[in-house]
């Protein structure tokens, strides 16, 4: 296997990337109506086959550690990159659990018999070309494209994908790897609408900002998760202690940990020091206001920088609020409509709150980490939404999917 | 009602803009827990205000309809432009009818209780803010924003829609115009995706695509439609003939015309001519293919632009076909995903057709005119959309409407 990196000329990056969009579309089009079982078979070899090469796997992936060490990366971002045995035996179950949801393909969603006798069916679709970007590196944008840092690994892993196609009888080129060094690739695909149906960035800010404003065509995204517990007057104390400290705490690292912790003033005396202290007892450092500086020692003064930052560590702001709409207002003016919980005991300010609180995903009594495909039944996951448009919130198979319209006449014409 | 154009400086207009887009975004927090009662009390309201205000209304068009006759605006463009006591009279009862409909809001689309027992609901919301650009002209892109050419006309809807906001107890910034003659306010609006969810698009392929290109926030739009009516070998010939006379001239000048017709080789000297006659009976200036020439008298020839074009006139390209397949790959390399009939009395040709055309409605034996919110039966249209994200097909209320997941716990945290 060699390391897929292509240097070409302007003209030629052009037209590389016009023929990979082009070969995509072309498989998708034999994909939208191939048999599901055929799909199955392709994931359940692929999961075979990833188990049969694992040395394969686990040797490109040790280059491109060993490259990313001499780059100097960062020990999360060296973290994101190693394969294992057991990394590689998740993704193959992943792979069986996929295979088994129904699926959406063909699926009568609504249907509707009109007056003139037309029967209007609404049917799952392939949404068609996908072009997915991530990068390993979550927080700082080095580069865009599939990872040069994940090169090795990915060239291996992406073989596979296409073996496995070709066995089953599938295009090969419904998977394909954008194998070139040059970031220009990148701007040439986000124009090619034509081709590509969505696109996916999977990695930090910077990165989504760009893809999303050079993109012609829909992006699936969102930019950041700043996570709120709001802990109402009326929350069970031990309640509340567990979810902000899960919610913070469990994995700091990802998007659905909460950043931001807000108090009802009627109870900051009472549950503040106890939920502050709990937090610090496990790393956490916190960053407050005035009012929370006042009853809990060792906290640090909080900007509005910190209540509308992403932290992704062990860090946390915190604020004493007046009452249930004060708590509504900061999330949805410093939120990034990602997941929010309150804490309460109360029916109306659970309404309230579920209803006033313009996020993908709004708890009552639960911790935000639960915002996860696999945790709301989705069976899968390829990312998390904070767009209003079509998918909100995490993203399995039916929300990649799309709809068409089949009509069935008996000669019908519009009078 | 003075003029509504107002002549700003450039930070002016830039600061004018986030004004704008930040009061809908303020607006559109408050509608969002808003009885569905009060939203269709609106309607009702602005229904009676349009019929009682109707004088206003007509003179201020006059007004806009006396500066397009001395601009020499087309008649077609002047026929849009124009309001009627009829038209207003449609647009109120499409008003009451609106309201009739259910209520998408705050309906649980799907739900899942885990085994952690975590209530997962997906509840309807609304979508937010959308900026809503269109144009009077359907085919020239003259100047982007709500049409300057009917300023007076909209400034009077635009204060009645307000009137009715304020009377219902609803914030009257939930409508608000963009009343400036500067065309760069909406390179500026498309840049506020922190405040703006989505941006509808009416008007000719030029605007649409100089929307696509600059928007950061998803685009609801078709290009274009060029829409075909295959005749496959089985067809019924007086249905095919009533099909394609109806989907190319009932009303050419409209997205879900038919602009080409494709025959079966097997029928094409017995149906062809037939179809052809009938077409140029009624107007139809007719391009065809080499085998559509030998067959038929007075067939310009057709080029490869004939096939791709929306003519939206009385104008059709015509091609005989080797078999379906042939028509299928056709449709998809010069469609544009909109909407294509076969008219076939073959089982598995209408099964073909149906799954592997890739437009947003297919149709067996029944005309492309048909795909439109009312006649699918969704009780309302804002537009068509070819893209495969969030709406494909026609837009209704429910397609303006996005999700949330509320999730209900009794303090359960993330293992």
């Amino acid at each position: 296997m060699t390391v897929p990196i292509k240097p070409l000329s302007p003209s030629d990056l052009a037209a590389y990337c016009k023929q990979l969009a082009h070969s995509a579309r072309s498989a998708a089009q034999v994909l939208s109506t191939a048999r599901g079982g055929l799909k199955d078979r392709w994931l359940h070899e692929v999961a075979t086959l990833l188990a049969a090469r694992q040395e394969d796997l686990l040797a490109a992936n040790q280059r491109d550690l060993e490259t990313a060490l001499r780059l100097g990366l960062a020990d999360a971002a060296l973290e994101r990159l190693r394969l294992t045995p057991q990394r590689l035996e998740a993704a193959a179950t992943g792979l069986h659990e996929v295979a088994a949801l129904p699926d959406p393909i063909g699926r009568v969603r609504d249907s509707n018999v009109r007056p003139n006798g037309l029967q209007v069916l609404k049917v799952g679709v392939p949404l068609g070309v996908i072009f997915f970007i991530y990068e390993s590196r979550p927080n700082v944008t080095l580069d865009l494209r599939g990872g040069k840092e994940a090169a090795h690994s990915n060239a291996v892993l992406c073989a596979i994908l296409r073996n496995c196609l070709a066995k089953v009888g599938l295009p090969e080129d419904a998977v394909q790897l954008v194998d070139t060094a040059d970031r220009a690739a990148v701007g040439h695909l986000l124009k090619l609408d034509t081709f590509i149906d969505l696109v996916i960035p999977r990695g930090g800010e910077e990165l989504i900002r760009r893809v999303a404003e050079e993109a012609r065509m829909p992006v699936l995204k969102h930019y950041k998760g700043n996570c709120h517990v709001y802990v109402d007057r009326s929350a069970d104390p031990a309640m509340a202690e567990r979810i902000v400290v899960n919610a913070k705490c469990q994995r700091p690292g990802v998007c659905n940990a909460a950043e931001s912790l807000l108090v009802h003033r009627d109870v900051a005396a009472v549950l503040l020091p106890r939920l502050c202290t709990a937090l610090q007892q496990r790393g956490v450092e916190l960053r407050g206001c005035g009012r929370t500086r006042e009853l809990v020692p060792g906290v640090l003064p909080a900007t509005a920088e910190d209540f509308a930052a992403e932290y992704l560590d062990l860090i946390m702001s915190v604020a004493v609020v007046d009452d249930l709409e004060a708590a509504i207002a900061h999330i949805n003016q410093y939120g990034s409509r990602h997941s929010d919980a309150i804490i309460t005991n109360e029916f109306a300010a659970a309404q309230r709150f579920t209803a006033a609180v313009d996020s993908a995903a709004v708890f009552v009594n639960a911790s935000t980490r639960f915002n996860d495909g696999y945790e709301f039944g989705l069976g899968a996951e390829i990312g998390i939404s904070t767009d209003k448009c079509h998918a909100r919130g995490p993203c399995g198979l039916v929300e990649l999917t799309s709809y068409k319209y089949i009509v069935l006449g008996d000669g019908q014409v519009r009078e």
